[in-house]
């Protein structure tokens, strides 16, 4: 755990969160700043920076837990989104991954 | 096969492009249509339409694809990309990841 990282610090339960989802490996909380209703990140537990960073073995859960997160959130459509580097919109040095369900009338236009 | 797929006649090499990367289950190649320099598909060989039709057993060498990928693209930063479904922006109905390299002199904000 590294002591300064916000994400370690909803990890560990010393800032709240709104969880939805929980395993071994990841925690998937609702994104405080939702682009999207549902916008959620699927939180690796361990501290790494980056998905570059964090172990190779852990990819499969990785996208098993977004997957499974999109039916927790009910999202027939979604966007899953890892931004890896600060030059690359990481806002956050722990490694994440956003999901966002997608609707016909959310009026969001995700730009790739 | 799929014989009215793009991504699946790319697979088969009936329709050219540019690949950097090639491996049992996946084929990496540059987007005709590039958001920034570099910017690549990680495609899946078999054809299943979306990220939640394809095997989960997948999942794990879906992302090492795209890690190795990023060090062919020479790509510190990066961003990856899955639009599951067409209300998610997926445009072609064969499961594949988005990896766009990005500099801080890219002029590209990617809105998640």
């Amino acid at each position: 755990m590294d002591d300064e990282c916000i994400f370690c610090k909803i990890v560990a339960g010393e800032i709240p969160s709104e969880k939805i989802l929980e395993n071994d490996d990841f925690v998937v909380i609702k994104d405080v700043n939702p682009k999207v209703e549902g916008h959620s990140l699927i939180i690796l537990k361990e501290h790494y920076e980056t998905f570059m960073d964090m172990p190779t073995e852990l990819y499969g859960k990785f996208l098993e837990t977004a997957k499974e997160a999109a039916g927790k959130l009910g999202a027939e459509n979604f966007n899953l989104v890892v931004n890896n580097g600060k030059v690359a919109g990481q806002l956050v040095s722990h490694a994440h991954m956003h999901i966002l369900p997608r609707k016909e009338t959310d009026n969001f236009k995700l730009n790739v």
